[in-house]
């Protein structure tokens, strides 16, 4: 246990190397960079979907799709016209910046504003993985539940906005939308939350608020 | 990276030694143990409450809970009147064989006819981790959307069980049954598929008639 320990220990450390270069990069060509996190089925896909249709080819944007399995996320981004790139992690639970760099490569993509990194689904382990990204969004679904903020504290400390999707269902479904804003400010007093449905559209316009709002102090800084 | 493979190999080899061991024993005191995997939020919980609920004390249960963080699930178990011991694995992103040891000796459960652990919500992760159970079962919530067994192979090939829950919200949302049915059969043609809804009821009883099909075959073999 203890040399697992070690052992990821030095990846991460690793991990942080190559993030910084990545980093460097998009800084270079003015690229913000977004890594989305949530448990599968949370709606990352969908949410993209509904941000390159919002965006309406304003801003140039690229995907980078991960996944155990399947090309079905890349494909479904590739219908709408935008470039995407697919990592199968072959049972991997989480990228790295080193699938990114590969990624990158192989994606062959033009330069573009913003960059989405959907990571692979699962609350836990993309946590500790830094990709060069500028923030990281934790997706949650209210058919998840109310109490996943405090279960699952590490992601909801470290993302800088956290999306709660799949608005339209909170009728059908027990989950107190009060008491998570709460748990996730107590968790990230700084971050911000958003309330959306990505297939009805109510709040993606705040998200794309969001987006170039941040896209424009990256170019400013 | 070959490092971290060789590393992680070794510790699933002294998994599966432990995990023999813990089988051993259920196997000598009769216990059935069902290792419950999902995302998070699916209804693992609301499973278990639903089942012990059901059983009405006519077998004699107990329950393990992994989390990251929170007693709340084995809150929940407790305040039905049947004993549950919470593991929770300092970030870790999913149970294994020395934590079920462990957690049996601070438990101090009396003997049980039917052992429940709920391992971390994390759909991938706990798929390669034997606890000396009997069978796993998937549980895959209908809000997840209908594409999750071929994104996530590994635990649909392996477990027998695979649960579809909140059928009750089928209804509000995109999700074809028969696709997911037939992804999961072409994974595992001889596994079980069941479809219910824990909070309003519809399905359990079938359910409660596998558990006790299970334990039955368990105590005739």
């Amino acid at each position: 246990m203890k040399q697992v320990v070690t052992v990821k220990r030095r990846a991460l450390a690793a991990n942080e190397e190559r993030a910084e270069r990545l980093r460097s990069r998009f800084a270079a060509s003015n690229t913000l960079v977004v890594n989305l996190i949530s448990s599968p089925g949370s709606g990352k896909t969908s949410l993209l979907e509904a941000t390159v249709q919002a965006l309406d080819s304003k801003l140039r944007c690229a995907v980078i799709e991960g996944d155990v399995a399947t090309e079905n996320d890349a494909n479904r981004i590739r219908a709408l016209g935008v470039p995407a790139h697919q990592i199968l992690t072959s049972g991997a639970c989480h990228l790295d910046a080193r699938l990114v760099e590969n990624g990158l490569a192989e994606g062959g993509f033009p330069e573009v504003d913003i960059l989405f990194i959907e990571n692979v689904g699962n609350l836990i382990c993309p946590t500790s993985y830094d990709l060069g990204e500028d923030f990281k969004v934790v997706v949650l679904s209210v058919t998840e539940g109310d109490d996943k903020p405090v279960k699952y504290p590490a992601i909801f400390s470290r993302a800088e906005v956290a999306v709660i999707s799949k608005s339209d269902l909170l009728a059908y479904v027990p989950f107190d939308l009060e008491a998570v804003k709460e748990q996730i400010t107590s968790l990230n007093p700084s971050g911000e939350i958003l309330v959306l449905s990505s297939l009805k559209g109510d709040g993606v316009d705040d998200w794309i608020g969001l987006l170039h709002a941040r896209l424009e102090d990256k170019r400013r800084a």
